[in-house]
């Protein structure tokens, strides 16, 4: 019996050990970080929203110009054969379009390369620890690093140029903080490494708008904080006026919605998990387990 | 006998052929592009500049807070018994520095993960092909996409961070032109895919300073200059001098010194390589040849 514990992956039809999933060193994917993804949650045995997710990914594939050849239905069959065979229940599951390698030796050209699909799935990944999610998250606000800006590198194709958050994780650790969010130029709010934010004041919600992923979990957000009965609006963030909120959560498909006890000095709702962001928590929660926006997969045996 | 003549790599100790050099897909290397890495060239059956790249190599790893457990001594020796092995006597020779994965399962600290180095060669690779490099390349100077900001992502620190230089490429090559150069949002030029960019007006050389990868090539240009008895400045380059230059020309360890014969509508030197640009590059394949610059490696056999 093979291992699939740690997770599995498709590559080029098979279905591998997480450990043995490798990509070759002078792919573009790994030398020019071209490669555009999504990662679509795994919950108690179904995929949870997977148009959603498999809508973006085809439009983050076109984007980029690239052809993976394969429709809609094969990655989908790739997906949910890797997911069975690898057993788990509870997954975070990528897929990703990779630019690979030229078809002509030496060129330099990305029309000339040969586009690649693989997927790949691990146990269910939080981007924060669950205990320190139900407390509220401690936020570092960067004031050196700044998001990677829209006109530089498209936001709405989820890619993997990390090196701004990564710096920023570091200042955020150094400092005790759970992770860092960072701003823009313009002196806005944008997004943290895996998640968007929300600013709620009264019945009011504020979430960035541009230069900002428009997360799957930022809308499932929007709609429960609309049935909520709350204004809910996609428009800049100004620093100052998230700091003076009521409430401020993070939004992410690895752990739904986060409340934030802390940015920096700032502690909201007393340096506690706030009520909005709370019962919002627990009605992402209950979205997992809503038949309307599972896809159940078929495990063997 | 193993085939490396389309090249080899050296991974944890190991010289495979560059076909079988892999990195996990899980990596971080891979799905933050946190990765630092540097490209010195083997021209002849030597090492160009060594200590010159060596010298950058290390301090992009220190900048990115990283340590690979292998001093200077190890990595030359990793590199040289690579290239010996693979037989090439002309290659691009890559030494990489990857983060690797969090050593603790789950964590997202990159403090917490197991950084390694991997290197790799090629057949030497050229930037622009020598034929439009010699007649003068034709550049595509893009009006939409900005080079990703210095308080973004570290530029001194080599990395792959390439979207706004793909999304550029697309452009150039769509627009039927040879590469791209990128502006900021300042509206100085800063560098493009794999090269700096210089302006030649009478005796004087200007090349960007900030935003920009300090670039051996970069360095040496600015030597032979300076030899020549040229100005040499390094500072900003508004696009408006750029296009007023008498000459253009681009420095890159995967070719030298190319003349630039056009950037947009803009002919430089009636659309031909010129004067200056052309004697850099005969210049530069000059010092290839400087047993000072040069570190010879033992092939076997």
């Amino acid at each position: 019996m093979t291992d699939f514990s740690n997770g599995a992956a498709w590559i080029k039809g098979r279905i591998v050990p997480i450990a043995e999933a490798t990509i070759g060193v002078t792919d573009w994917a790994v030398t020019h970080s071209d490669v555009t993804y999504d990662v679509v949650p795994v919950w108690d045995g179904a995929f949870f929203r997977l148009v959603d997710y498999l809508d973006r990914f085809e439009a983050s594939i076109a984007a980029c110009h690239m052809n993976i050849g394969m429709d809609r239905t094969e990655i989908t069959r790739a997906l949910t054969d890797m997911v069975a065979q690898s057993g788990l229940r509870r997954a975070y599951v990528a897929m990703v379009a990779a630019r690979g390698t030229p078809m002509i030796p030496g060129s330099r050209d990305p029309r000339e390369c040969a586009n690649h699909f693989y997927g790949w799935c691990v146990p269910y990944v939080h981007v924060i620890k669950p205990d320190v999610a139900d407390a509220g998250a401690r936020i570092w606000l960067s004031d050196t690093v700044r998001r990677i800006p829209h006109n530089s590198v498209n936001p709405l194709a989820k890619n993997y140029h990390w090196g701004d958050f990564t710096q920023g994780l570091f200042e955020a650790k150094e400092a005790g903080f759970d992770t860092v969010l960072l701003p823009d130029d313009a002196g806005n709010v944008t997004e943290g490494p895996g998640f968007n934010v929300f600013a709620v004041k009264g019945r009011s919600v504020v979430t960035p708008q541009d230069g900002v992923l428009h997360g799957i979990t930022r809308k499932n957000a929007m709609e429960m904080c609309a049935a909520n009965g709350m204004d809910v609006e996609s428009r800049a963030l100004p620093i100052a006026e998230l700091m003076e909120a009521d409430e401020v959560f993070l939004s992410t498909s690895g752990g739904g919605i986060i409340p934030v006890a802390q940015i920096g000095e700032r502690r909201f709702s007393n340096g506690a998990a706030g009520p909005v962001a709370t019962a919002l928590r627990a009605q992402y929660f209950e979205r997992l387990a809503d038949p309307a926006y599972r896809t159940e997969i078929d495990y063997p045996g």
